[in-house]
């Protein structure tokens, strides 16, 4: 079977994550990188990886530069920014060529919400050339959307479906403690969520696929998010965060019809968060409960959920795709 | 928009519960039902469901009766058994004119474990027609395969698939009570299992579609059997049953390569069984838990499967589909 030639777009830490993964698939070959910061260019992927295999690939500064260089790939993983807009820009000249494009950007999961407009010039664009553009990811892409969604399959009705996501960021990497403001001042992060630059991004994104697949009319999306603020001292191996700071944050997103909550996500995120876990309950027919103990983790699995969509999405028709109208997930075997 | 149009093959319990369900959706027009029982055929639906909107539908002995009286319709909605030879040779009309067919027939969840001549015979004649057959389901179809299946669609790595499930049968209908052997002799429900005449049917099918999902080659399915044995006296609606009675069935299924279990079914269902609920463990990188309390109610599960798969079937290329193929399951809303 002829392999699927990808490349990398983005070589920050998940970048290096999904090369270290893709690298291990007999079914793909990597075969280069694009990342826009001048000091990578030129540089092979082994260098960045760590990753001998990798010895032959290189970091491009363009896809422009790439193609002319080794050629089109199959698909373009691209993990570059929570931006539809942006990211749509971006993957323009691989979607031009026709070729198809795997995104971890939180806005992708469903474009049509902030950027309707251009989600459908880029759908048309597909179209004529035969790409395919999809999001994908743990969180939005799977806990609180595509996985709560596959449990409606076996549902006669649905009435609501809640979905709360408890994540111990004391285990996870530092921007990602970071971005939650931990060790920040509560009221700087209440500003800073305020004018749009903190918080859990694709929020509003999963309560807007969630309705699609249920074929409810949204009236409202409302979203809040409120620091969680330390009682004691909490000390991590990136932070040390005194009483009264911040230690994450607890984010809550509501999709409404007719004044009635449909759709409710509540996400809590935050340094030394006891018992975490992923729970979503379906009120219809039958009542749903799903609990995933100790949650999903979120590192290995938003790169993992980035290579198991390559093949399914290359079996899809051509288009800007939503995670719901691919074949039902499922772990690509690296020997398959 | 247009209608989907379809036919009810199997008027037994489940099919009356797939036409209640059926007729409460704007985007669906039921035009017959087909039953071999001579008692069935040339009456309404409406007479054998009790739902007036189906007074013009009436019930046909046969496919070519039906497509004779009142045309083809877009798809069959089949549960007439749990043969997949036997539900290939009914439908064989239906998809020698194109017509698709969603089926609760347990062994078409993987058709080609036990009749793989057939279904590949099958699958050729489907992409002569442009038809398309699938086999769905509660279980087999969606707890104990596609469930998991979907959950390792965040896995980087699977070395094992576990799954429980757990069923107070006290609660079901008394078709099921009787089928899981409640009230008889454990030592003859033995003979019967042994026989291929009792137990859980579709078990083997749900190991060969996970298998086949993750990209594993089994050496073996293994299935076993035993009765779950009164220790007390136990009554239901249906049952009375002494100790030293049949109460119902624990019964367990592995898949194994090179001598290593990677995939086990366990299914205990019987009377009075405490604790119902549905787990999976999926041991790999990141491992994950899954509990659905209480686990999912069979009956309106299968009929909501069935009538959800609709879409998705249409929207798959013609041939012997697997669920695996199709789009991530959702609930269908009636209005859409």
């Amino acid at each position: 079977m002829k392999k699927i030639q990808v490349i990398q777009f983005g070589l920050g830490p998940i970048g290096v994550e999904s090369l270290k993964l893709a690298v291990e698939q007999s079914w793909l070959e990597v075969i280069g990188g694009v990342d826009i910061d001048p000091a990578k260019a030129g540089r092979t992927l082994a260098d960045l990886t760590g990753v001998p295999a990798l010895a032959s690939a290189r970091v491009f500064p363009s896809l422009d530069a790439l193609f002319a260089a080794v050629g089109q790939p199959d698909v373009v993983l691209h993990t570059a920014g929570s931006s539809a807009a942006a990211s749509f820009g971006q993957m323009k000249p691989a979607l031009d060529r026709g070729v198809s494009v795997a995104s971890t950007c939180e806005e992708l999961i469903f474009p049509a919400l902030k950027t309707p407009q251009l989600a459908a010039e880029y759908d048309a664009l597909c179209r004529r050339t035969g790409a395919r553009i999809a999001g994908t990811g743990v969180n939005p892409g799977f806990v609180m959307d595509i996985l709560p969604i596959c449990l409606t399959g076996v549902s006669r009705e649905v009435k609501s479906i809640y979905v709360e996501r408890v994540v111990n960021a004391s285990t996870r990497r530092q921007p990602l403690q970071a971005k939650i403001g931990s060790g920040q001042n509560p009221d700087d992060f209440r500003a800073k969520f305020a004018a749009g630059k903190a918080g859990h991004a694709g929020f509003q994104q999963s309560v807007a696929l969630v309705a699609h697949a249920m074929g409810w009319k949204l009236d409202e999306i409302r979203e809040t998010c409120e620091p969680v603020v330390a009682t004691s001292r909490v000390v991590t191996k990136f932070f040390d965060v005194a009483p009264g700071q911040s230690l994450g944050i607890h984010q809550k997103c509501y999709g409404l019809v007719g004044g009635e909550t449909r759709i409710k996500l509540d996400l809590q995120m935050y340094l030394d968060a006891p018992l975490p876990h992923d729970a979503i309950v379906v009120r219809g027919r039958p009542d749903l409960n799903l609990v995933l103990n100790g949650g999903v983790a979120g590192d290995d699995a938003t790169v993992a959920a980035l290579i198991n969509i390559v093949p399914r999405l290359l079996g899809a028709a051509p288009g800007v795709r939503l995670m719901t109208e691919l074949a039902v997930p499922a772990w690509q075997s690296p020997g398959r």
